[in-house]
């Protein structure tokens, strides 16, 4: 029907580079946390482009808002969409880059005078990004019903502040209530924030489900040592129980394998000196995986290997679950239309998983969902080196002008 | 000859216990920071001892202190002692055990109305512990010329303070050339600040030398990377390597056996965080040994283990020395008389190194020098929970007393 129709890629990059310029830091990317006044200047240049671009413009009481393109009949829109709120040291795609995706491919339809079945809808949700208030996700996860309005609007930010107050202050509680509106399928482009799809030389991410993801902490409580006149058989060495445990969980990931990552990210000992045998270790252990029931065997593993340490070095350990999501599969429809799509352009594709956390993954709560991805210049984000190359952004976004209109019709 | 004579343990135990009340702690054990003004009246207090005692006493231009005894020739002194600086959260045992049991002895003597062919000498040496001055044992390097006065006096503490103006302020800097007096032999009584001979149910440590030491400090600079989207073989994890490496040194430690103790105290990662791959990691290695081959042997086992793993993982290692000693064996005649001494009590005594630095490893360079240990309960020092039980410091002043009355004549 439109096989030649294309996106814009200059103008998108313009917009990308645009919004970037609110919260841009000295040595480059951004800074636009969630409800303070860059997210305001924010909000406000890319409201001001629906309007440019005639969509009847909405916002929930999360804030949340919505930009729709109404279709020749009245039923839920096919939605697109992501966050403009970015990390303390971010760059200018993560988010963004599905809202002006989006917002390109409302421009590219009106250029053409197409008007799809569905109504079409381009979406950014509050603080996805988790850097100012706990949880991440969390306009999307209230927009599904998976948080209430109020708990989102009292939660308390890192500095002190409420999320429900900051709405205020920013202006961005919006009349609508939250859920709507009504949504017929979801589909979000986005950088990869990884290097799976550079290292591979692969252009089009065709994302099948978002990583389950288990966070633990554990401490250890030895007993503090002279690191001369202690022989190594009457240690209770909290320190060595940690670095164990960091050495157990590289061994657990490779040999559980497919998607597997396992990581001590943190590790703090005490009394941290260099000829005292340490008397208190803490660590975090980051698991993930697409298989449950991997994840849950690799949770298993990791809670015997130091049960089994703790015993035998005769120290206590104390453990505590800091997160815990199941991996949320995408609509095998949806994949195979992003996979179709990105062919249909002879772009190089591939079906991979998300390792990070995303808007999608609530929508997939309430409709057919599916991700986009594009490659990450050496996997980096949430840096301000952040990078896509303007070709790879130009075909992200022409693969979800595919999609979209597949799926409006 | 006088092998009915015997210390008074109540005494050595009152004294210890009046100068543990200098520098007292609210929850008990003591501060009593080298040439601090704590340290000056401690140095005030045994000094008076002994005068009491009748000793000759006298100071050095590094504030070492000096009682002798007269024997019947005048010839260069039998002497022992120790220090009375502690650490910021020290007992009262550790050092002053090795000075006021040297007092006790005198006392003992002078009671018995016994004279003995050589001089006794009680000495204590200035900054022992190093808490506040690096190096540790700086007063008995000094007096073996081990390091210039100069060097010494012009050392800046952790406070900032010179070592040269806090012996003026406390009126500790004596009018003796460092290196007086001549010295026959050296022995000296101390806390084993181990676990050793308590777990041996043993009384006596005839300790036959001072293990060597290592201190490597190693860097590790890899890549920064999400915790979720970056595969397990993408992976250049700072963070990692520095866990390994704290793996191997146990194993490492185990698999050379005998004395050999290998320990990480001290660990960073950065930016330490729960989900993100650690791009910089320092740790520190103590490895120590009585052997020095074996000693070079774990080293060399360890650096070539670091730069493998560093090669593997495909990240950058820089690595520093911070300390090396030589391991010091004691004098083989002096060894047996400690362990012969202490037969000749009816007290249990093994042959054991010391993993602890001690004055007595400085004054090995000038005279034939050995040491006497008892079991510190639960192998705790450098804690205000150290302690030696009373019949312990009474054994041990006992085999001191025989030790001194032997090289004495």
């Amino acid at each position: 029907m439109h096989d030649t129709l294309r996106i814009n890629g200059q103008r998108l990059i313009s917009r990308l580079e645009r919004l970037g310029e609110i919260g841009a830091l000295p040595g480059g990317g951004c800074c636009r946390l969630a409800l303070t006044e860059e997210d305001r200047q924010g909000r406000e240049l890319v409201i001001s482009w629906m309007y440019e671009l005639g969509l009847q413009v909405s916002s929930d009481a999360m804030g949340n808002v919505f930009g729709l393109r109404p279709g020749t009949e009245d039923s839920p829109p096919v939605m697109t969409g992501s966050h403009i709120d970015t990390v303390r040291t971010g760059g200018i795609y993560d988010g963004n880059l599905g809202v002006l995706g989006g917002l390109e491919v409302i421009e590219t339809l009106n250029e053409a005078g197409i008007v799809t079945r569905r109504p079409l809808c381009v979406a950014f949700f509050t603080n996805e990004e988790g850097a100012r208030f706990a949880p991440d996700m969390m306009g999307s996860l209230v927009y599904v019903g998976g948080m209430s309005l109020d708990d989102a609007l009292a939660t308390k930010g890192i500095d002190g502040q409420r999320v429900g107050d900051c709405l205020e202050q920013i202006g961005a509680r919006g009349s609508e209530p939250v859920g709507n509106p009504d949504v017929h399928a979801y589909v979000e482009l986005h950088i990869e924030q990884g290097p799976v799809l550079e290292e591979s030389s692969i252009t089009i991410g065709a994302v099948e489900k978002v990583q389950g993801i288990s966070w633990q902490e554990f401490c250890f409580t030895g007993t503090s040592n002279h690191a001369g006149t202690t022989p190594m058989r009457l240690r209770h060495d909290a320190g060595y129980a940690a670095m164990a445990t960091g050495s157990f969980v590289r061994e657990l990931a490779n040999r559980i394998g497919g998607d597997q990552v396992g990581t001590v990210g943190a590790l703090q000992m005490e009394p941290n000196l260099v000829n005292v045998v340490a008397n208190q270790a803490s660590l975090t252990v980051d698991l993930r995986n697409t298989d449950n029931d991997r994840l849950k065997q690799a949770e298993a593993e990791l809670l015997d290997f130091i049960e089994r340490l703790a015993e035998r070095e005769g120290i206590e350990v104390q453990h505590r679950t800091l997160a815990r999501f199941d991996p949320v599969p995408f609509d095998t429809d949806m994949i195979d239309c992003v996979e179709a799509s990105a062919k249909a352009f002879g772009h190089s594709v591939m079906r991979m998983p998300s390792g990070a956390g995303h808007d999608a993954q609530m929508l997939a709560r309430v409709c057919p969902t599916a991700m986009i991805f594009v490659p990450s210049v050496d996997g980096i984000s949430h840096n301000i080196n952040e990078y896509t190359a303007p070709e790879d952004l130009e075909a992200g976004t022409n693969v979800l002008l595919r999609v979209l209109l597949d799926l409006a019709g």
